[in-house]
């Protein structure tokens, strides 16, 4: 395969910067764009033919899209609740398919998507781009020298005030908003928990066994609204119960005795992090200061001062991250998120032309989104244990471990 | 009453720090001391005859301490497990007590404690010196202003390595020792969940009504020995299993919609941390960093760049801070752990003379102290919550909110 040709499916925000990505690679066509709205086909259209010259097809059915023999991939970045029956398809449809993070509805919807892929063999990646970004990697690969000894916990977090983006606009049309009114649970768990599974060799050699998810209730978002309610466009939001919890958090439990813990932060104000941490028996990494730890250093206080002082620098080992990251340019990085979506798409791409295995696979993606049905039922039961199910019907014993740092080199 | 004469009962580190503290006030005499290891006592009769001339009564047998007549308040530090039992009968023996920090053996136990003292009316106080913290008493002064909001997640940890401490010493005298080789909870909440409790007037007006528990596996006491078992004094130490996972994960849920996250981190290799972190629906406090962000300001990425840029220290409220941190001396900054010992254990004996009422009192202790036994239940259970007791049999439904920052004024 010379030339990827590419269908989107589900053309908001995330979409519109991921295609201008696609657009910026040689050996990629966008030939299909599809939307449930008018408006955001024609603007894929626009977007497409302004900056390569070709027209794609158009078109508010999915269905039709993905019957065009023409279409090699999709890339589906849609509202949450129609990523398994459009990945689903795809799969059924043959289309290498891309699909973008967000939380199951069921345990159910998980195992179809399983079960597509493996009945068809369809390539199937998830677009977990935290799983491609620089201060993750390096962190992993400091974890692949043994450095930090045996792995023992990992904390994340989705940090990230979105009061004002899932309120605002006049229609209702932000693809959150439905889900912060009528659900509670860890809705987005992917960007912390993709980069821990992979350091944990979750699927491969290991496996989460049981979660437990508790979460505030919900304040925040009624607040906002509340206290702007003379000036807030949507006056349909004024007085309106949110069901979403503020804060929630999430232990997972794993097969070789390690947790992960996991805290959406979604509706109450305060600054961006993913706070992505890693301890073992020899030392840490914590993402806030980019810091690591060693067993045998002097200790310290954790106040702002002494970090600024003492703490060493995970710089230090930049030798050790993956090719692509030491050849990155100055437009990608640019492109979106610092590099990572940059790297996540390149990578989609060179897996579908040579045949490759996907780094983040059907497996990762029913494994990581099923957190958000599983939290549901444990936030609805004061807390308690739900088990995870293996995705891999037993495999994960025998599977090789494939780490995030051997990805396609770019030479 | 115009001096205080107190009992010391456990003379390890913590009380010999203490004592000195003790030995500085005018208004206090140390009229005796007890510990179960007969060169304590001498050790403490010895300390107390060098610095203040007198010779204190000494025992091991806290009985006969409890005996005395010219004794008026006890202050107890011993091993943890012995903790219940001593201020009990202190409490019968109508000694006020301060007892130390710890955690519960049984839900059993903290009722025999407040059962003990409705009863006498003794005077007690739960010593839980992060109370009287500088950093944790300002945000605290802040949430009071209402600047933050309504408060919705608080989260706090005990990250401080102890393997070292632990480990140490030849003869498995340290008091945390048998703790970590047979026990696996959360078994040391105070720390971070006083403060907490105390921002969400638990106990007065608001109660923790269940929790969930979660720990990692024991890996970092036994790779810490085993790195070192050629150097290690406590040679019966190499090969043994601990049962204690090193990082405990708990959430606490609150009447009220909020909820706490407690970490004990001690057996891997870190600096020291409390994390102490306060969210609401106007804004954040952040121990590390000893910010505040406030909804409508920019938001910014939480990596230490941005931080050391964009952040807003706490100190612009100090003027909020209670007196006695306004007119801490420089001898009291240095006399243990930045300041607190000292504020703590004046309030403790200015209340005992006035008989005024202490900020944490035995429903405190009750409530903080049971969290380790339902954790340890919890942790067994796989996570599954356990109900939270309200020592104070309904009446902090009407008990006036008091607040940690109006404590004695030492003018």
């Amino acid at each position: 395969m010379e030339k990827v040709r590419i269908g989107l499916i589900g053309f908001g925000c995330r979409a519109y910067g991921m295609n201008d990505i696609l657009l910026g690679f040689d050996d990629v066509e966008i030939v299909a764009v599809c939307d449930k709205y008018e408006d955001r086909v024609e603007n894929a259209k626009k977007r497409v033919i302004e900056k390569r010259g070709n027209t794609p097809f158009g078109t508010t059915n999915y269905k039709e899209l993905l019957a065009l023999d023409y279409v090699d991939a999709v890339y589906i970045a849609t509202d949450w609740n129609m990523h398994f029956p459009i990945a689903i398809d795809a799969l059924y449809a043959g289309k290498a398919t891309a699909l973008e993070v967000g939380g199951a509805y069921s345990v159910e919807d998980c195992w179809a998507l399983v079960d597509a892929q493996e009945k068809t063999g369809t390539p199937f990646m998830f677009m977990e781009n935290c799983c491609y970004n620089r201060e993750e990697l390096l962190a992993t690969a400091i974890v692949r020298t043994g450095k930090f000894g045996k792995i023992v916990h990992l904390s994340g977090a989705y940090s990230h005030d979105l009061r004002g983006e899932v309120t605002g606009g006049k229609e209702n049309r932000h693809y959150r908003l439905n889900e912060y009114l009528t659900r509670n649970c860890e809705n987005y768990p992917t960007h912390e928990l993709g980069p821990m599974a992979k350091v944990l060799n979750i699927n491969r050699g290991n496996r989460m066994t049981s979660l437990v998810s508790v979460a505030t209730g919900s304040f925040g978002m009624e607040d906002y609204v509340e206290s702007r309610k003379d000036t807030i466009v949507n006056k349909d939001l004024i007085g309106v119960d949110f069901a979403q919890g503020d804060v929630v958090n999430t232990i997972i439990t794993c097969e070789n005795g390690e947790t992960m813990l996991l805290r959406l932060d979604t509706s109450l104000p305060r600054s961006y992090n993913r706070e992505f941490t890693i301890r073992g028996t020899k030392g840490m990494y914590e993402q806030n200061t980019n810091s690591v730890y060693f067993d045998g250093q002097p200790e310290y206080w954790s106040s702002i001062d002494y970090i600024n002082k003492y703490v060493n620098s995970a710089e230090q080992f930049k030798e050790l991250l993956p090719h692509e990251w030491k050849i990155i340019t100055k437009e990608a990085l640019e492109a979106g998120h610092g590099g990572m979506d940059y790297v996540e798409l390149r990578e989609f791409v060179d897996r579908v032309k040579d045949g490759g295995e996907m780094l983040c696979d059907v497996y990762d993606a029913a494994a990581w989104m099923v957190v958000t049905c599983l939290s549901e039922q444990s936030i609805k039961q004061n807390g308690a244990p739900q088990l995870v199910p293996d995705f891999t019907r037993g495999a994960y014993k025998t599977r090789a471990p494939k780490d995030v740092l051997e990805f396609g080199k770019m030479e």
